[in-house]
């Protein structure tokens, strides 16, 4: 080990021994993110970023081909809008931050840093719309928002954080939940195809749902630790800020009408999911199809001849078909060292080559999620490199939903839901009577929650696991982030 | 005329009329951008917004293909950090939004809503940079800004924008000063490639320069109504702030030493200079490759057999080569109310298609830029279109240059500067002594301002043409935006 290497090891502690540990150390090492000066904040470091816009472009492009645009609406809300919708401003208001002073004078009324977009846009909506002939509104943002957090983790929960926020208006209440459910589809589609996290889908119950929403939908995702993340949510937002900012429209009957209303986001905590869903004790292991490097390229020997040639021309070769791909051929650093590096970054593809290498016409191919080593021959490499990532990304794929699996589980009764909360985590199927006493106590015993009434539903019986009485769902519990 | 059609008429103020009226006519009659419930924030509609993500995909592209990343700093910043270099916060305090409380309590220190970045970042790159090796540092965020003003119009003076900054850190005083004036190239580049907006390119004079810069480069356009917008700028930051921040590495020697450090940004004020160089008394005159409508087909008699059908196959034609199309199938609306609305938008092209056309093998295609008529056969039409956008961009930008230099010219004394900028504005080329005083009289006398010393200088005497003195510079002179 040259000096060199031995400066740059970094120590992950193992997840084993303290998950939230090996999550801190996994997002700082491998310079995802990093503490900003203001408590709360973080700074998203190019690699993480990279990350992010990945998950924009693949989402931005769903949205589009779904007839949605995107626009830009005011950073700083007025407390008077905000106050419009009483169960919004209850939800949020605890948590915004407050702008008071322009320059230096005094601000007559105060503005609050967006939490969430609603009440700008709902003002917005009632000034432009007029006739059905209008609808629907399909529009989109792509921006920072801001709440106040107590205890914050990069990615995961922070005062301010990035996301998307579709906000859109229907003629007819069924068009807004067929829209609702439309980009809970485009979610969940995004999280198994893009970064192979297998989540479970459902409707929130009344306690859990969005602060003024009719229903709120969510994909549900199962960390290594066993305790649930929810990944992005959709609303059907009824009419109940249609009413409350008065908007309205002329229907096909000349009647004055307020319109149907959804709103949906995901935001950059889809990337403290993929770390936590696919992450092992060396680092990040990153799903091809998101990571921002998909293949690095290792010179072995570098310094003997055509090496470094070959190394180059098989970085171009895979460039044309489009694979993000990366050579090192940093001189200071041994091939060791890289080795370790790229690893803990979770590129998904290391390739290495050597003289021997090139005599033998192949690469040496590693996958970075189940270390396993291939070589494959140069005849056709772009087209292997292609298939392996795609196999990658299905086994992947694959190895979560069989860790969801493993780990959801029926239960007996509430002393054993208790028990199972304690122990071992994961998803608990459960029947429910709907009541919300029943559910604040279901949190008080078990630190868990319902994360959401599934829409594959299944008969556990008639009656309700948590208090004995007629049982009105079947939902799943766990403790979440 | 239908009752739909006199409905939807908008009349838009010509432009000799009432300049700025035009400007808020065309600005609001297309549905570019709105006025939102705060004064001087703007809702940017998806019209204008997409013309956004054109110029951010362009400018994107080219910041990754000279090897800068995308990152994300926190929005807010600590009083104490803007604090820090002393000018700049003489510059920035004034104009930012003050951060006191978040959710119920009063912070222990007020946060501002960045102005600009360079404060916050400088603190995070003090954390992490140590090596020369680790150098150069090229990232960028794209991002909205809020600087309180009292006076604003939407793009081009707004509370708040949105833009791209860039920051970097270099290891010579050299690198820093190359990467200043790549960018400001890629800047001249975008504008005339994408926007065909012919800029003036040069140095801003001390006082005109950005608070706490060695030197600021601008790129400086002509209005049709005379007035000059500073269409972007980069910055030489020197040592100014990598000092007043602490950021240190150990150069080649094992020396400590301060970086070089640039930041740059272009914003949404672009699109406000994209409208004043091309619009006329119809609308919006949008250039071809930030259009985001490329091409509208219009259907005549759309009720005949075969009509619709060849439009859409003309769509898919136009589509499958890139070109950004739209057909409008509307029964509501007649042809010629249609072409009205695609005119005053501002879209490129508008082809027309009727069964005498159909009959015919081909089309009526109509510019926007000119008005003028021409028949294209359906023969090889995706690359006669293609062709004719190419063309219309570089008549557009050879207009637009024919009208600056129109409108630069050259003055005998201050008195006739003085009766020109009142008379006809445009750019007044003169010889300047550099003195700061002299600058604040030429302001205080004619409204004008400096706004570059241009790279390509002119010989145009030895004398100050506003004082007297000896002259050390040939520079631009207008009224600003
Ligand atoms: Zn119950
Ligand atoms: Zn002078």
């Amino acid at each position: 080990m040259s000096k060199n290497d031995k400066e740059f090891v970094k120590e992950i502690t193992a997840m084993e021994v303290d998950f939230p540990q090996w999550y801190t150390d996994v997002i700082l090492k491998t310079d995802l993110v990093d503490y900003s000066p203001v408590k709360g904040f973080m700074v998203i470091k190019p690699y993480g970023y990279a990350i992010w816009e990945n998950i924009q472009n693949y989402l931005d492009k769903k949205f589009k081909e779904t007839g949605h645009k995107n626009c830009y609406f005011p950073l700083l809300i007025p407390e008077s809008l905000l106050k419009k919708e009483a169960e919004h401003v209850e939800g949020f208001a605890p948590e915004v931050a407050w702008v008071t002073h322009g320059g230096k004078e005094k601000l007559a009324e105060r503005l609050c840093v967006r939490p969430t977009s609603e009440t700008i846009i709902c003002s917005m909506y009632a000034k432009w719309l007029k006739s059905y002939r209008e609808l629907p509104y399909l529009y989109n943002q792509w921006c920072s928002v801001v709440r106040w957090e107590k205890s914050t983790r990069p990615f995961l929960r922070t005062s301010e954080f990035l996301w998307q926020e579709g906000h859109t208006l229907h003629e007819t209440e069924e068009e807004a939940q067929e829209e609702t459910l439309r980009i809970l589809e485009i979610y969940r589609e995004m999280a198994e195809n893009l970064l192979a996290m297998p989540v479970i889908t459902g409707r929130k119950s009344d306690k859990e749902k969005f602060a003024g929403a009719h229903a709120t939908y969510t994909m549900e995702a199962l960390m290594h630790d066993g305790k649930a993340l929810q990944a992005g949510t959709s609303h059907n937002l009824g009419q109940h800020f249609t009413k409350a900012f008065e908007i309205t429209f002329l229907d096909r009957n000349g009647d004055l009408q307020n319109p149907y209303h959804t709103s949906w986001g995901v935001s950059t905590r889809l990337i403290g999911g993929l770390i936590m869903v696919h992450g092992d004790n060396r680092g990040l292991v990153l799903p091809p199809r998101v990571a921002p490097i998909q293949v690095v390229i290792i010179p072995i020997a570098q310094h003997k001849e055509g090496v470094l040639d070959k190394a180059y021309e098989l970085k171009k070769l895979l460039q044309d078909v489009g694979v993000r791909v990366e050579l090192d051929d940093n001189e200071n650093y041994s091939p060791g060292w890289k080795f370790n590096e790229y690893e803990m970054k979770g590129v998904p593809v290391r390739i290495e080559i050597g003289p021997r290498d090139i005599q033998n016409n192949q690469v040496m191919a590693v996958r970075r999620d189940t270390l396993e080593k291939q070589s494959i021959s140069m005849d056709g490499l772009a087209d292997s490199i292609l298939n392996l990532l795609d196999t990658i990304h299905n086994d992947m794929l694959e190895r979560a939903r069989k860790h969801r699996d493993e780990n959801t589980y029926y239960i007996e009764d509430f002393e054993d839901l208790k028990k199972k909360m304690t122990e071992k985590l994961g998803f608990a199927k459960a029947m429910w009577c709907g009541e919300r006493e029943c559910e604040d106590n279901l949190k008080a015993e078990t630190g868990a929650t319902i994360r959401c009434i599934p829409f594959k539903q299944e008969d556990l019986g008639d009656k309700c696991h948590f208090c004995g009485k007629k049982a009105k769902h079947m939902v799943y519990v766990a403790k979440a982030y």
